[in-house]
């Protein structure tokens, strides 16, 4: 599934070379991906997720000392995610997380919450919405929007960062495009690891299975895959959204997306900054250790720290 | 060669589209890039491009009734590029252009330059350095060096501006580093649509024809192909490196050399911006009127213009 020719190895880290190396041969994906992501398959697919990623969100909890907390906001069951010191200036900020994994799997607790909380000194709100296919969209959506607007009354919007990978990043779009639309004020910065609805083939993750997962648990019957809300690449942003950097790999499934979104924000005169990182995959910045996922946190962290 | 699904068409304008179906079928493009890219044959590849560009150039003079003048500066042949109207502001300003086309072929009086001129109302200093097989590197380095040494005694190295093209970009960038190394101020800003030397093959040009290109008549005989001056991509670079924009498409078999010189540069404290545009092949940014075309040379422009 993975090609890694000499060339292209020669501008990867040993770590990346391990990582792709490793990464299973997937025959015949096109036609396997729409059983593979059917509804019934889902609880096999989320509990192989968690036996793999559990035990590395819980060392990375240990080992960063990460206070977490079962909150209820909203109604809505929140991880908080407290490192042992907030950084100074960051008291009264938070990083409000909706976690990746195609809508249908994948934690709260996800790596990207908790290397971020680490590394940047700050406290992750990561909601934990409802995974489909129980349900479909606008569910995960409108119980983020609910946690919004009740974090509005703790927090002033300046001191509200959105974050989400993946998946998570649509419906952090969409809750976004939803509260403008209650007049709700925007958070004062977004981070986004890829940006979901993928279009490729060269990426650790078939885009057929993606692109399965989405339609068969997700997507509601009769909606228009252009729906601005549904999918925020179609959105008209105003000026005043917020501040975006996009996190994307050469190799991923999800680069045009990540480079259309661009754009459009751009374009719509909103400050935006696109991180492309050479020779990475979907979700590359999940590792703690991989040298470029190491740089491009930082280079996120920049981003959301700085002045514009 | 050039692949193009539906999903694929659904991003595109369609005037890219248009372009992308009228790029020639390319077979066995491993197999023959040596042969035709060999030092015998670049005699026919120059004048096949000339035919092509020369009426587009010619119209474009017209069109945006540019003043084109051949001058001679450090005994080097300096196309001078001035519009009708130079934009406020930038009477003391030029462009200092280095043209592409794969270091074998291609013209000072390229679309870009010409365009760049028209568009951004400022003159563009595009120097005709010599060309391989006849020399290789680094002489057209070397060329380009000493015309910007004599263009320092004119202009305030804050009125330069460097740009170039594809392989345009590889003698723009090994000529400041020399520049550096003799104590000569850096130029304001660099913008460069494409770095050189290719690693991909999804682009409107085989990957093999342009390293056989290279490797075949530009590149030395012994030398170090991660020499930093001939391969700027391994230079360290200093803080005070000029402010760069770069600009790659998706499809570029050159996107990869753009994102790793995007993070050298930001890495050593340079302001880099990178700008990926969806779909868009090698030299996009050449044609006129395509949407994304005009899109990135306003984007360059905005670049070349701010205060940092």
């Amino acid at each position: 599934m993975v090609s890694l020719t000499a060339g292209q190895k020669a501008t990867l880290s040993p770590e990346a070379i391990k990582f792709l190396n490793n990464v299973p041969n997937f025959p015949f994906s096109n036609f396997l991906s729409p059983f593979l992501a059917s509804s019934g398959r889902i609880k096999g697919l989320r509990e192989n997720m968690a036996a793999k990623t559990s035990p590395v969100e819980e060392a990375l909890i240990q080992k960063h000392n990460l206070k977490i907390t079962e909150a209820t906001i909203a109604n809505m069951p929140v991880i908080i995610i407290e490192p042992p010191a907030i950084k100074l200036g960051n008291e009264r900020k938070i990083l409000l997380n909706f976690f990746g994994g195609g809508f249908v799997m994948g934690s709260a607790r996800e790596r990207a919450a908790l290397l971020m909380a680490a590394e940047m000194g700050i406290r992750v709100y990561s909601v934990a919405y409802s995974k489909s296919p129980e349900v479909r969209y606008p569910v995960a959506r409108d119980e983020g929007l609910a946690v919004y607007r009740e974090l509005l009354r703790t927090f002033d919007p300046s001191g509200i960062f959105g974050m989400a990978s993946s998946s998570g990043a649509q419906i952090l779009l969409s809750m976004l495009l939803a509260a403008r639309q209650e007049n709700l004020p925007m958070p004062a910065r977004l981070g986004a690891g890829d940006t979901t609805v993928c279009n490729d083939g060269r990426d650790i993750m078939p885009a057929a299975l993606v692109s399965a997962m989405v339609t068969q648990n997700y997507k509601p019957v009769g909606i228009d895959a252009t729906d601005a809300l549904y999918s925020p690449i179609y959105a008209e942003h105003e000026s005043d959204f917020p501040p975006s950097v996009i996190s994307v790999g050469t190799r991923n499934v999800c680069l045009s997306h990540g480079v259309r979104m661009y754009w459009k924000l751009r374009e719509a005169g909103v400050k935006a900054e696109l991180l492309v990182s050479e020779g990475m995959w979907h979700g590359f910045n999940w590792d703690e250790t991989l040298p470029k996922a190491v740089r491009v946190r930082a280079a996120v962290r920049d981003f959301l720290q700085m002045n514009f």
